[in-house]
């Protein structure tokens, strides 16, 4: 792991860390995988080399028994608890969950949070240089699914040398990898928290989906995938894809709550198309910032992904028998005011865990903050969370 | 009205007449406004000339009492009920609703069905050439309101010799008109139904219509608006944008029951970006199809007037205010899974009228259809609709 005590100089060491960064004993590392360990992909292809690129925070205890995996959203990253490199945020994006005393406590338990495969922060994705021709891969990269990022994340856990994961915890995609592990190494999870997600992506889902991979897909600067090679960008399709999955986060309630009809710095209807009301303004810098900090074409893999996901369709369509004998206890919640992911989809991950006898608790909490409820300040959820794990790390010999 | 005449033996007559068209007695027509009769505008600018394509079915009473105005919805036009003069789609985008002895009964009512300012369908929108610069329009020409084409409508009723209306009634922007005409000319309509509306267009669904915009404006051939000077068309800017708004017109449940993770013409996923969903090719579907009928700066424009729709605004912020002492008769529709003009939303308009103290009635629909639902075999509607229209000409003296 040589490349993990190089990067740990670099914002884990004296020189570039700053205070966030040493409350949470945040690390930043890459492992590479060469060619004597290649990712099998369900569909069927080889990828070759790749690497991962990872935070770690608190410490690994003598068992290694304190493991918590934190799996991301879509266009989240694993900068979880530490500052954002592109971005310069500080604290993380789960700064108010991730760290000393918060429920997922850093200093009990020792955090990985992995960028998923084909993203763009660090682990392999379309962005990279396929040493096979040079270039960028762009659409040469495979398509992958859920299933597949949760086997390049074992691999990384397996030559860390970790082998049972006290918690996998994660929301909306970071839920599909949750199941995902819990389904696929029962006996390397202890607990499960899937947050506002769903086993299975919906039709309406899918189509927002496809609409912003069109509005990618569009942009003549795309340049069939090949823009890195080209010089271009496709940042006003990408910030369109942004601007509609943006709506799709938060609710009618919090929109209303938060604009309404309030007008951006005017008295009045300006009878033009500049963002006379706030929405509009919101939703464009929404856009914008987006294409700083995040590759089209990783839009476009992440968001197949997540709609190839149906975790019974392995198992004749049953989900129960995805976790057929599990022994992983469960704490599914969901959000009242979430139509992404809604309450009926994460009951039915409950009313399967119950067909297959799992021990599994639900909690919906009652928010009008809509999907992204799970990043945002909901003392219930924390309140929950906080229990759930609490619970488990008792039952796991953690809290002695 | 010779022009009228003229069109009617292109439509209406023995030649070009379909048997839909005379089962329904359709007489298409356009009206020109010259420089006498200038349209002014919320804006404060005056629009002359314009002129304005509607459709008209039935036969006008000698007392001219039987009028029924029907309002159309964003991306709709004057054919209710005849064939679509692009599409070639028969019977009209309400056949179910309006004919001999449907709900809107050609027999007995005169209905007329105005295209609306600032469309594409005939009636002066910036497609049309500017005899300023004699130039497309394109972005120079005005922004428009819900209250501008309301007012050029009922321009056209008097040049008609029609003051007196039975019934106005349509969904979606046809329910903000109707709202308006009631609102502006409360003396001129005895019964009003807007169904699937609102008085004050939320954030969310300004948002929408701003990631459909930012999608057109981001297509290079859009041309700041001037395609059509430069020989281009911003297809795929406005193809997005119909796909964004479409899923909005249909519920989570509807896409689950037509649709679900059902793949099209193939046994399973090919692990690539081609549609393989039947969502996604029905998507694609609806956008391609869509810009073969429509304009792009329309889009623009009409989107815009539902934006800046909020009937209460003008009447301090208390809707009740602007149906102060109304006689008119009201019928409100709503839709159970109609997220886009939710049940609450057409609630706040029965709750001033109440206040008020309208004559009106209330029905909310239960169907899993969404939005769409009032374009859609809704039994329950016609019935509803059916009732109230008839109590309605029973009062007017119409079923003597």
């Amino acid at each position: 792991m040589s490349e993990r005590k190089e990067l740990q100089s670099e914002t884990g060491g004296a020189l570039g860390a700053d205070a966030e960064t040493l409350r949470v004993n945040a690390v930043s590392a890459i492992a590479h995988f060469g060619p004597e360990s290649p990712l099998t992909l369900d569909s069927g292809a080889k990828l070759s080399p790749f690497q991962i690129a990872y935070e770690t925070y608190g410490h690994l205890n003598a068992d290694k028994s304190n493991v918590v995996l934190i799996c991301h959203a879509l266009t989240l990253d694993q900068y979880a608890a530490s500052r954002h490199p592109v971005t310069g945020k500080p604290g993380g994006w789960w700064a108010t969950m991730v760290g000393p005393g918060l429920p997922i406590d850093t200093d009990r338990f020792f955090v990985i949070c992995q960028n998923v495969l084909g993203s763009c922060m660090g682990t392999t994705g379309p962005k990279d240089i396929d040493p096979a021709t040079g270039k960028a891969y762009g659409l040469t990269f495979p398509v992958i699914t859920i299933a597949d990022m949760v086997r390049a994340q074992a691999m990384l856990l397996d030559r860390l040398g970790i082998r049972d994961i006290f918690l996998v915890i994660g929301g909306s995609m970071g839920g599909m990898q949750t199941l995902q592990w819990a389904s696929a190494y029962p006996d390397r999870v202890f607990a499960a928290i899937p947050i506002a997600t769903t086993a299975r992506h919906s039709a309406q889902n899918i189509a927002f989906h496809e609409v912003g991979r069109q509005a990618i897909m569009a942009d003549p600067d795309w340049q069939n995938g090949t823009y890195l090679d080209t010089g271009t960008n496709p940042a006003k399709g990408l910030a369109v894809a942004r601007m509609a999955a943006h709506i799709t986060y938060l609710s009618e309630a919090a929109l209303h709550r938060k604009f309404g009809r309030k007008l951006q710095n005017r008295e009045k209807v300006t009878y033009g198309f500049d963002a006379d009301f706030q929405i509009e303004s919101y939703l464009r810098h929404q856009g914008m910032s987006f294409v700083d900090r995040f590759d089209a074409n990783s839009y476009l893999y992440i968001t197949r992904a997540m709609d190839y996901f149906d975790l019974a369709a392995d198992y004749d369509g049953v989900l129960a028998h995805a976790f057929k004998n599990t022994k992983t206890r469960f704490c599914v919640v969901s959000f009242t005011s979430d139509w992404l992911f809604p309450t009926s989809d994460n009951r039915q991950i409950v009313h399967a865990l119950n067909a297959a006898a799992a021990n599994v608790s639900f909690v919906e909490i009652d928010t009008d903050k809509g999907h992204d409820a799970f990043l945002l300040d909901e003392p219930e959820m924390f309140a929950t969370l906080r229990g759930f794990i609490d619970s488990a790390a008792t039952r796991r010999g953690l809290n002695a």
